[in-house]
């Protein structure tokens, strides 16, 4: 048997349930081609700030890079919304991304057959969409220095930032870009606004020069007003997406948002070397939290990505991604994805009848 | 008789068409309401490049500036793509609102009961969509400095913006947008990033501070992610939404695509005084230019909001905004929102049709 050891951050809100469904399913998956799991649990986001005074401790951050792989559920909720930012919820998924060096995000947007009705677009345009966005995750705005508050030459308060790439950010997120869209259909949109910025004017000269490495691959280039409306008016035009962490943030929510049912839709966040965090893309939804009705498939891809992407465990995954499809089939459904003519159950049975497919 | 002075810049494109077109139908509502017009059409974009070598020529910038208003076409084409940034079409344009001060830029997003069926989204989910959004139009990381390339400590190549906000720039764009929520449902969105940028913490706070001049107004504030996934799941939920300088380039692009209708869709930017710039949403067209297909209603409805946000004339205004209502009644439609049982019209046909609703 191979071994690997993970690290769970349950986080907040919906968090807990949704991680707890889904290790069972990627427990039995690992089993079923000889693989073993330890697990180790450690607080996160709200719930670390409850518990220790800041959202990411110390023993989480050396937990998770000493893990083969990490599965994050959901951090945030109205309770720490009012927080100076470095007590915030999200500064600590921030300073885990940064902590982990995975500067690498893959945000698939699948339009599932089974779900085409859930879009909010018609039909026509929503089926069949299958995109995926590799979004840079440590760098940019995000990151840039110098940040903060200050006067301007005026006298006058003033809020700023700084986005900034260099080349070895952009040729190793490019990289992943290219390699990933050989493994799908070829084809990878780079989208910046190369009109107006010069950050954008060099991630353009640097993706271009990656390309050819990769002769095999059909590079396009796109503006970032522009694909926020091709993602509305024809988002089957796209196969694989490569922008910065600012625009990837937007454009990833809208494309994820175009396929009707987020939650269903994994993530992963991949470095150099080290391991890589798998979560869902979806929020803590302290509304519905603790009331057995959060949808637990992102989660559950999501230890589907962790296999695929962060162990390399390629039959494993496949089981997974297999079960839920099937579970779909077998007419399975959560609030969020509910239609009629299904069976809506709770976060706990749809796990239930995951796992009597994988 | 009341006399104003208008500047034309038809730019490129289908730009020459649209204009054309739009000023038969400003000249006459004008006529109706005792106004009268002297125009005067200057250079801009590609074609200035072409004839004088620079994108905006000063007697171009000093022709508007000394106008009551502005009427652009369109600006852009291939034949410039390639150009260094500073003989770049679109450098024109942002040199154009700098010179201008033309600080707030509304682009109103509306879906006509008679084009619904144009756009993407389902017929419930776009049906009475009718949203502003207010974009600061002369700051943040378009016109942020320090700007360029360079090296960073390790003597990598860098590229890099700044996105920066004073106290004066958030305050009367916010103004502006409270004002406008004001006359139409009352609800302002600001959207941001303040759970990341600083620039955005600033943003919220000023927006925030200035909310108590406008106790009829219910603001609330979105992420720029979430606000880009709201568009598509409910986009009935915006009135008026206020944003910084990108993430209104962004979201008032997808905006504008959710109502399928881009070809409609006209724009203002407005200064603290002087004469506002008007134009359509849409692009330049290269590739149907001078083929009497363009849809130049976007036009002629700018040259209604020229009317009434740009010289006080709400009733002429009123008489195109009214005449092109009518004349999509009668079933007239360019090729772009054709659609069964419908006439198909020519660029010069439709104006000739909506002259005769004025
Ligand atoms: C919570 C927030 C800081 C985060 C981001 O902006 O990266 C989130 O929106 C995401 O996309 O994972
Ligand atoms: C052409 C370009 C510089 C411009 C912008 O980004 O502002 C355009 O996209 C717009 O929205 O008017």
């Amino acid at each position: 048997t191979t071994r690997y050891s993970i690290t769970l951050l349950p986080g907040d809100g919906i968090g807990p349930e949704v991680i707890s469904v889904a290790k069972t399913v990627l427990k039995l998956a690992g089993s079923l081609e000889g693989i073993e799991f330890s697990f180790q649990q450690m607080p996160m986001g709200g719930a670390a700030l409850d518990l220790t005074g800041v959202p990411l401790p110390e023993e989480t951050l050396s937990a998770a890079q000493r893990a083969d792989a990490i599965l994050l559920g959901a951090i945030g909720g109205y309770k720490w919304d009012k927080n100076e930012k470095h007590l915030k919820p999200e500064t600590g998924l921030l300073q885990l991304r940064e902590g982990l060096k995975v500067f690498a995000n893959l945000r698939p947007a699948t339009v599932l057959p089974q779900l085409v009705d859930s879009s909010t677009l018609k039909k026509d345009v929503a089926e069949g969409v299958d995109l995926m966005v590799v979004r840079e995750l440590t760098g940019g705005i995000y990151f840039g220095k110098p940040r903060g508050f200050g006067t301007n030459e005026k006298g006058e308060d003033i809020g700023f930032n700084t986005e900034v790439y260099a080349t070895h950010e952009i040729d190793r997120i490019a990289r992943i870009a290219f390699e990933i869209a050989r493994k799908r259909r070829g084809q990878l949109c780079s989208v910046d606004k190369a009109n107006v910025l010069e950050a954008s004017m060099f991630w353009r000269k640097r993706v271009t020069a990656i390309a050819s490495e990769y002769p095999d691959v059909e590079l396009s280039h796109m503006y970032v007003d522009n694909a926020a409306m091709q993602l509305v008016r024809y988002p089957k035009q796209f196969d694989t997406i490569v922008t910065n962490n600012i625009f990837g943030d937007i454009l990833s929510d809208e494309a994820s948002m175009i396929t009707g049912s987020i939650g269903m839709l994994p993530s992963a966040s991949l470095g150099e070397s080290g391991p890589g965090l798998f979560e869902p893309i979806h929020g803590s939804a302290p509304d519905i939290a603790g009331q057995d009705k959060a949808n637990p498939l992102a989660t559950i891809l999501s230890a589907a990505m962790l296999l695929k992407y962060g162990l390399g465990e390629a039959n494993a995954a496949k089981r997974i991604e297999n079960a839920v499809l099937d579970t779909l089939n077998r007419g399975f459904r959560t609030g969020d994805i509910y239609s009629a003519g299904n069976k809506l159950v709770g976060c706990k049975e749809m796990g239930e009848e995951v796992l009597k497919s994988v």
